[in-house]
């Protein structure tokens, strides 16, 4: 069970369905996966094409279908869009060069898929243009840093999103140069026409065994940007008006997989958006032997990276998962006029607390905060 | 499939447990209900008389066991807690008195059966002491609001709160005489000696089809208190020390059966406690017919409380569910010590952007609010 492997199969729900009875496999989809809640998630007419390319490329593709109700006032706004997922392609030990070129070569094969599918904005896992070196604690993959400007990787969405008129987000490890070579973990922004409309740079940092990033980034100083696309308004933050929020990620197996499946429906639901939560895929070995701060001997890779990418809708539905072995690409038809309708049903826009929340903080920030607990006078 | 039902299944466990081999649901569990995250959830010892008794009286009686690493400088802090749901017994045209009489006798049964197991907190759901008459609108039903110091229900849990030396959690539909009759939604905490430690008021108020609660009660103005017990500091909030949040709700199938997985484990990650969820369980008719806000024809009943209460741990694991259809007792062994484990695990506590948050509240709640927008100039 260390591998933490689904017994075989790519998907959860691929397990689930070659075994459970499709009448009782009603039930639990609806439970596990919301169907029941607003519009049912459908598979998307995809061309026969895309799917041989898909299979030839020995990549995954799946799709999904998010309906909103008709409105009188307003057309429906849907926006197909892309999530990838991809493994490191050469060893961790090939020239860095060599690394970065291989990646960029498989990437693109799944970006043009996606073009080809005609979707309109896509995203990358984090830090995709390199490995996940991070449990290693050396610093010789700073190397892999780059300008959010001008760096390899992002020249290559940029050429990428004008080639198919296609909002590309890029996440790298940024080489912030102005800046004194300071070192982020961003989310390049690029426009349909190839122009970078800007950039964010993760707000938390992990410092949790493998995952001690704050080892080589530190914590974010552009706020929470919304980016306004042609496409629409796409982001990681709800208040300042995205409605569609993509998390780019890498996390492993023993890690996080019972919570991946949480995070992104739960941040859908609170925020009436659209979430894509996308998850690197392989497992990486590294050339020389680290520890992982829980007294296990030294190895060499620290498990494996799930894939599992998926999309949540604001109504608490979602997609399936891309597979958990692969490389992926999965496109999803979402009508952004369900975020609006979500926060008219619910209202939690309107019933949230925030005076309450902004005078919690305000008095949590300070050191001297109380905070407010009731004593049994009987102890 | 309007019942929402689950092909015949008491719980989503129990018909995945019914399709799915043991050597493939090993890790479709692991997935779902994160197993393999922390120490197992397991069956907790309970003498058969307790088994026995909740066969007699016809209700669900569920177990399960969270356990923390060991320490060298603390001992562990195991607390017995128990998670009740309750149908209404009579029907909703009985006279008010008679129903309110019936539903203690009934919930007596499973408090006692708590005590008998040893239980040393105890919750029960939202509004336990009447049906959720909010979908009718009338009026009628705010009869059964009480006093939170002198109210029936509140002395009945006192009670029981003595003879068993247990924490009660009360949720009820609060008459605040000194205050003009306002009328809240309250739970209050009944210490193990029967002194009433303090009370907490729902603070976001739903209004949304037929939950339009706020037709009968205002927003809570008794912030986010932390009720320090004899068994720990227990809450609906994390950032003022709860190692222990009971969330007594009130919610049918349609509505958000696919959200009540989520919600609560999410909760109990993010903020590193305990959660115990607990739903209300039945089918409640009122004499009257409504209407739903969803243009349906008037009826009247709205749905069915699916029950399915159940405890989420800080990492990541939960317990079974309360059947969905039933009256039930989930009694379950938290080892409180999990909490600041998981703290010192994942570090949310320090790697959350506070600052960031107050001041982007401060600026929210002002009408001037600007979002921060980067809009694509080539639009």
């Amino acid at each position: 069970m260390s591998d933490g492997s689904l017994g075989g199969y790519a998907t959860l729900e691929e397990l689930l369905e070659a075994h459970v009875p499709a009448d009782k496999l009603q039930h639990a989809k609806r439970v596990l996966y919301g169907l029941n809640v607003g519009e049912p998630v459908a598979d998307l007419a995809m061309s026969p094409d895309v799917r041989e390319r898909a299979k030839q490329m020995d990549f995954d593709l799946r799709t999904a279908l998010f309906r909103a109700a008709p409105e009188q006032l307003r057309p429906p706004r849907v926006v197909r869009i892309g999530l990838i997922q991809n493994k490191i392609v050469l060893p961790t030990d090939a020239p860095f060069a060599d690394q970065a070129k291989a990646i960029r070569d498989r990437v693109g094969q799944m970006i043009d898929t996606a073009g080809q599918a005609g979707v309109k904005v896509v995203c990358l896992q984090e830090a995709w243009h390199m490995p996940f070196a991070f449990c290693t604690r050396e610093k010789v993959w700073c190397e892999f840093a780059e300008s959010a400007e001008t760096g390899d990787s992002v020249v290559f969405c940029q050429a990428a999103a004008r080639k198919w008129g296609m909002v590309v987000i890029c996440p790298i490890l940024e080489r912030d140069g102005p800046h004194n070579e300071t070192v982020w973990n961003t989310a390049v922004v690029i426009g349909h026409n190839g122009n970078i409309i800007g950039k964010h740079r993760k707000n938390h940092i992990p410092r949790v065994g493998d995952f001690n990033e704050s080892t080589y980034y530190m914590e974010g100083n552009t706020g929470h940007p919304v980016f306004e696309t042609a496409f629409g308004r796409i982001a990681a933050f709800g208040m300042n008006g995205a409605e569609l929020v993509f998390n780019p990620a890498a996390t492993v197996g023993e890690l996080s997989e019972p919570l991946w499946p949480i995070e992104a429906r739960n941040a859908a639901i609170a925020n009436s958006y659209f979430v894509a939560g996308i998850n690197r895929v392989g497992t990486e070995t590294f050339p020389r032997e680290f520890t992982s701060g829980d007294g296990k001997p030294a190895h060499k890779d620290f498990g494996h990276f799930y894939g599992s990418s998926y999309v949540a809708a604001p109504d608490g539905s979602r997609s399936p998962s891309l597979a958990r072995h692969k490389d992926g690409l999965l496109v999803a038809d979402i009508d952004l006029n369900l975020c609006r309708q979500t926060k008219d049903k619910w209202g939690f826009q309107m019933t949230a607390r925030y005076d309450m929340y902004a005078d919690f903080f305000a008095r949590y920030v300070r050191p001297d905060f109380k905070p407010q607990i009731l004593r049994d006078p009987a102890l």
